[in-house]
């Protein structure tokens, strides 16, 4: 890194839309989390647009259309899957269901764009390899928790540049409100796949895209459930310690226990330690100050500095998947990386210890 | 904890003076490390008298008497050891000769009080542990970065009060500045100790302090040499994950390679995670603030505030160890407590997977 770039950390251009109306149709498939909404919206942002949305529950439908009323309803999966206008069927089902909807998308000649943890089984992530391989369609994950945060897309852009010299560690912390009225599946080990599969699958994409791994030993892992005792398939705690291929360490915490009193759902952190200099995210909100999300710190040999990035850096993964889409290329993310990162977060929760609560 | 409580976390008074003078006289004997003023400078403040310092280097000496110019250098340890109004023995050795010096210390009928790491093998400990059975003497250790750090002593209190619910994380993040011109014993493992043995010690204490353990599992440590490859015996990175007898967890971090722009010698940080809350430490420094040591930051189900607590809490360790001594309590840390955060801190050095850096 030169001493110009070392004091001039601007962020590179917010991005653009990547294609003309038109080019790049896409439906949204199982609504059950909440985040199929922030998929599409990016989606949108980057150009896509959406024709079809399609839940068995009319009230899930009804609240996508309300943000999105250009979507026609369809009157089942298939009624999508049958329409080779559509490229790309975006879904938020509930985890257990995602990999057997990406199959159904795959075979019909379709890309297939889920929310996170993208599966829940080892036996899953062999199914989604095998229809990626045979079909030649993409099973791209919805890693929100970095390519959907400005102030983790910056970081990658720190790190890139060397800001910080060799990483080696990654450190995130992804508390989550739980808050009332979770549907049941949400309690359900089987169908959430577990904490570590679940929001830890946020913090294993992060690890190995801050270390450029291309894999990682996982050293240890806990979950435990302290204190819905009433949930006996819950897990609220969990934590993972993780060794890079390249020898950097990695280590992951998430939790269900974000207080009421905090101003947005998690104080969700992430701290890049360098051997040059380290980069501390407090993405969402930065307890004690203006309220604000996207909140980067880079200390190096050069500054120590507080960067405020919310709304200057934007979220490029959305054209990116788009254009991946239409050229078959892979620069929002490889199908490599996106199944390892599910690939690790399905171990780490199979080899878990339960801790006694 | 009440409401009026939740919403008042006025940190208690602080310390003052126990003893008149004259009632409880130390010694300063081997000054290997620069904690040796904090640690003498916390007892006079507490009421103590420095009567003698003693080091084979007259250029630690010097320093010494520059700042504590009461301290009459002793031609030898033995003359301190001699003296019957010495109640307690100071000492910064070499951290492999901390042991030894304390076998001394109690065999000559004084209470020892030594920078942390205590010791570095479980031999050791078991003549330490041996030594105090028979002597009845005490073997305390500044385990500085709590017992010494506003902000540590005060989260004491916040936990205390339940002000965040039952603790089930301690995390805790030990950067330090290697800076220029340490010792050669700091870069052998030998006399070191290694890396989670040495930093570690001080958040092993935290750990099992805040999480009010007896005792722990360790889960996984790792130990790395990143970048001083011309130092082969020397560690600059490790990290050990715990689990609690009480089912609390704990992970800890530390490293040697806080970068030059920053403030001061490292970015301490404590997060202590409860069932109703969370407290986050920024002991030296609060990057991007105003440069200031000892912020509290607290969130649970009432508030979402910042304190700053440097100058309102002090450090009631001192006093505590001196009237100990006096009375023979074990206020200010028992003794089994100071020697399992040693035990822990040995036994994950020696357990840790080494790195290939």
């Amino acid at each position: 890194m030169s001493s110009e770039t070392g004091m001039n950390y601007a962020p590179k251009g917010m991005p653009n839309r990547v294609c003309k109306d038109g080019e790049f149709i896409f439906a949204a498939a199982h609504l059950d989390h909440g985040h199929i909404h922030g998929m599409s919206q990016g989606l949108i942002e980057a150009g896509a647009q959406v024709k079809w949305v399609y839940d068995p529950d009319p009230a899930k439908v009804a609240a996508y259309c309300k943000q999105f009323p250009q979507a026609k309803v369809a009157r089942s999966e298939d009624e999508i899957l049958c329409d080779n206008s559509v490229h790309l069927v975006a879904g938020a089902n509930i985890a257990s269901e995602r990999c057997a909807q990406g199959l159904r998308v795959m075979d019909a000649g379709k890309d297939y764009f889920t929310d996170k943890a993208p599966l829940t089984t080892l036996q899953q992530l062999e199914a989604a390899k095998e229809k990626v391989q045979t079909t030649g369609k993409k099973y791209a994950v919805y890693y929100s928790e970095r390519i959907h945060v400005q102030s983790a897309v910056y970081a990658g852009q720190l790190v890139e540049r060397g800001a910080i010299g060799r990483v080696i560690q990654v450190l995130g912390l992804g508390p989550h409100r739980e808050g009332r009225g979770r549907p049941d599946w949400f309690y359900e080990k089987e169908q959430f796949g577990g904490i570590l599969c679940d929001i830890g699958s946020h913090q294993i994409d992060q690890f190995l895209f801050y270390t450029g791994a291309k894999d990682a030993t996982i050293e240890r892992s806990r979950v435990a459930n302290y204190t819905h005792k009433d949930k006996v398939n819950f897990e609220d705690f969990g934590d993972v310690s993780l060794t890079a291929d390249n020898g950097a360490t990695g280590y992951i915490r998430v939790d269900w226990f974000t207080p009421d009193a905090l101003g947005t759902w998690g104080d969700g952190r992430l701290l890049i330690l360098g051997t040059e200099g380290y980069i501390e995210l407090r993405k969402y909100i930065d307890v004690g100050r203006e309220s604000t999300s996207d909140n980067v710190y880079l200390v190096n040999h050069e500054v120590e500095k507080y960067m405020p990035v919310n709304n200057k850096v934007g979220c490029p993964y959305f054209g990116q998947l788009i254009l991946d889409c239409l050229n078959r290329t892979e620069n929002a993310m490889t199908q490599e990386h996106a199944f390892k990162a599910a690939e690790l977060a399905v171990k780490a929760e199979m080899m878990a210890k339960k801790l006694e609560g």
